[in-house]
């Protein structure tokens, strides 16, 4: 019997569908509550975790690996200073991601190519007012920052629809179809040629307030920004004063720097932003579970994962 | 000198961005306002009109041929008995009118989707919750109705995007990669399967009211519904019964019976509906222009317009 403990933090009902999930399909896989697990700290075999309470994972002395259930991993490796950094952490991933994400990026940008933040505010005041908007995707240069395995897919993708698209990541990447630049020295002519900012980056102490007054005074003006990366990759006021400036129209965001946003945030009322709850890429649990069963029996058959974090790269 | 005489209801900034485009593209092409056109009505060739007084257009007594500003044409042969229907009546089309429709239809049906107006109404009250929607683009199945130009380009667009797409039309039509249906006989079959349907049709007396009770009971449970055709075609009652029992999950509504949308229509507040102010599709006056210089040269030179209003079919 596999043994797998799982900590989600703040979604009780959500752990019960894994659950149920796992015992459908793999039934030689038990699924483990916190408290359990660390009731027989020694004999868990893998632990699958959201937030998990910091200094717990080391306690489970037996672990082959850690599974992430965001693609991100500084839930992990930027909360708890003893994760055990040992064993491999493997990060959410799949293809379900990756098509939800893009679904999301591409309703996101023709939102803001078309204001569609002005048609809810006009809906809300019932007030009938025609703004004429004649930029199409294939007018508008998209450039997405990150391009790991949902940077690389929303890249296809959005080029596939018809949008201009160029990356921008750590180091140099070929995608087919889309303009790549890299590192420190290619981002400003990767940011001069953009009209909507995607951020898909990881979350490292590197890209911690990455999208910063230089970054969003550098893209064309009146250019918009869209955040499905995490909130601490923003300078949040640096984001309101060019909102407020002008020199951006118009920002999407998905991730904040607390979740849930505060009620007293600015950006909730904000007149140019829309603000989606942390929704832009939730796999399904059933999606999620198969990835997660493959990902074990590999694990088991001693194979290496491509989702594995890498320290050295910190994502 | 070629005399084009302009009405366009409600919008005298707009008849004076036409007038500039044209004198700076066509020199021998004059524009005329309507009252100094009817101040010398047998000189005037062309009519470029939108909502035109009844009984109008038959006083000018040269004319050549009709423009209508959109590409629906029943602003004028609905509501004008005395329309000069011997001559060729040109509905406005063009590449960029197929693009920004696609546009606003790719964001309507993520919308749908995903719940997009639950955000919305979610940011309003500063609430967060977070909807888990895992179903993709790839999952649903479009149902255009109408596959004139627009209702051709939209079908082939969106295929490319990812959405299985359908299409029903009045007349057989052929379009690579998309299953059609055509008249009565085919539309149960057509509806059967559809979790989006779209209405692109041209607005006839065939047409209205097509969008009933019996056309949304008959699409897959909780289908969306996406107007960008005209208000006329839907029965609202019907819209709102399928709303509110749950036998639609949503709709974005961008054409109404009356528009501006009166204050007083129940429209404007329900969860389940975005208004949108008849946006989905309008050219720049740019692209416009050049398709009205375009086709009155073609005009000119005794050619026949593929985009003429066919009397024997309505549209």
């Amino acid at each position: 019997m596999i043994s797998v403990a799982v900590y989600i933090k703040g979604e009780v009902e959500y752990y019960e569908k894994i659950k149920k999930e796992f015992s459908e399909k793999a039934s030689d896989i038990q699924i483990l509550d916190w408290s359990s697990a660390l009731r027989g700290p020694d004999s868990i075999d893998y632990a699958l975790v959201w937030m998990p309470p910091i200094g717990n994972l080391a306690r489970l002395s037996s672990l082959k690996a850690v599974f992430s259930l965001s693609a991100g991993v500084d839930h992990i490796v930027a909360r708890d200073p003893d994760w055990p950094a040992h064993l491999p952490l493997i990060r959410m991933a799949g293809e379900e991601t990756g098509r939800l994400m893009t679904d999301y990026l591409l309703w996101a940008c023709i939102s803001v190519i078309r204001g569609s933040r002005g048609w809810a505010l006009q809906q809300q005041k019932k007030l009938w007012k025609r703004n004429v908007i004649t930029r199409s995707i294939t007018d508008c240069t998209v450039g997405i920052m990150g391009l790991g395995q949902l940077g690389r897919y929303a890249a296809e993708h959005l080029s596939r629809c018809g949008f201009v698209v160029r990356g921008w990541s750590r180091s140099p990447k070929e995608i087919e179809g889309v303009k790549t630049f890299d590192g420190a020295a290619g981002m400003k002519a990767f940011l001069a040629g953009v009209d909507i900012l995607i951020c898909l980056l990881p979350h490292t102490p590197q890209t911690r307030n990455i999208i910063s007054a230089q970054v969003l005074h550098a893209l064309r003006p009146g250019a918009a920004f869209i955040n499905v990366g995490r909130g601490e990759h923003v300078v949040e006021n640096d984001l309101l004063s060019a909102l407020n400036e002008g020199m951006l129209s118009a920002a999407v965001l998905d991730v904040f720097h607390h979740e849930p946003l505060p009620e007293s945030s600015p950006l909730w009322s904000h007149p140019s932003v829309i603000v989606t709850p942390h929704v832009a890429s939730q796999a399904s649990v059933c999606a999620r579970v198969n990835y997660l069963i493959g990902s074990i029996r590999r694990l088991e058959r001693g194979e290496r994962l491509e989702q594995a974090f890498d320290i050295s790269q910190g994502y």
